[in-house]
């Protein structure tokens, strides 16, 4: 099971960044997504409203406080690891990460308290580079997966693409 | 070369999310950005001081129309490349890519006009579900330079980082 905790939710700053790491962590194959910070109803309803149309198993959660949910999920189990600039490369860790068993991912925003890197078992760097952690989400599944991600089948979807050279095709199944 | 189109930046709506489709592109091996739609002071300065102060060559530039600049491109005998869900998949399309020499990578937002779709040489899909312009432009560069790119150096970089186990290791160059 992969699990991502998105840190420190704010409703006017973080609504679209919040919004793609929701999406993300659904199309690149993580099982859930636990929103951490302002409880943000907006954000929770319209990531679910993608995850039904669009199909597969997600799971969208909101917890306020991330310290219970490292904390449970450390009861759980589940290995913490916490993507920021400042960790190990994760082309070298890789390999050992995929045999952790399951993984809680820690997404942080800008500010991330130091106790974070302190409760994780590990700190992930997707390059030591500032960035976006909506691409260090992406890239992160994508490696954890070995690429296959990108040929996830979602069942029960509403809405499929027909890929297309050019232009758009969508097929919409009846329910 | 690898240029990076964001079309339609709109100043209150896109500011987060342009500005790391700009840092994503400079960290994962892009030679520069071109943002069109509204003229965004904020956003070019906050993506050329990120990128003064980490080193490396990486150019930032506005042109507020979109047309002009994939004319201008093709003139140049660039391949433009959009990236959308809509598009084939990047996994079986990639090799014929890199051999087409420089590109222009074309990155929407919410809103593409249906002409992009007919200007672009290749409509290309980092999967066929809806997610992040942020994360299709860093695996479309993760692909496209085969990983390589999470060892890129930066250089003339004030500031570098040492990666840590825990805690954050940064050190600063006076220049």
């Amino acid at each position: 099971m992969l699990s991502v905790l998105r840190l420190g939710h704010r409703i006017n700053r973080d609504a679209r960044i919040s919004t793609h790491c929701g999406l993300v962590a659904r199309a690149f194959g993580a099982n859930e997504i636990i929103f951490s910070g302002e409880n943000d109803a907006k954000l929770i309803e319209g990531v679910k409203k993608v995850a039904k149309r669009w199909g597969g198993k997600f799971y969208i959660k909101y917890e306020k406080n991330w310290k219970k949910t490292i904390k449970s999920y450390k009861k759980k189990k589940f290995s913490i690891c916490h993507l920021t600039m400042y960790g190990l490369p994760i082309n070298k860790e890789i390999r050992k990460l995929r045999k952790r068993g399951n993984l809680l991912l820690v997404i942080g925003g800008e500010k991330v308290p130091g106790e974070v890197y302190v409760e994780s078992d590990h700190n992930i760097a997707v390059t030591n580079q500032p960035h976006s952690e909506v691409a260090a989400l992406a890239i992160f599944l994508h490696e954890y997966f070995k690429g296959k991600e990108l040929n996830k089948k979602f069942i029960k979807a509403r809405l499929r693409i027909i890929p297309q050279v050019k232009g758009k095709g969508v097929i919409e199944h009846q329910q």
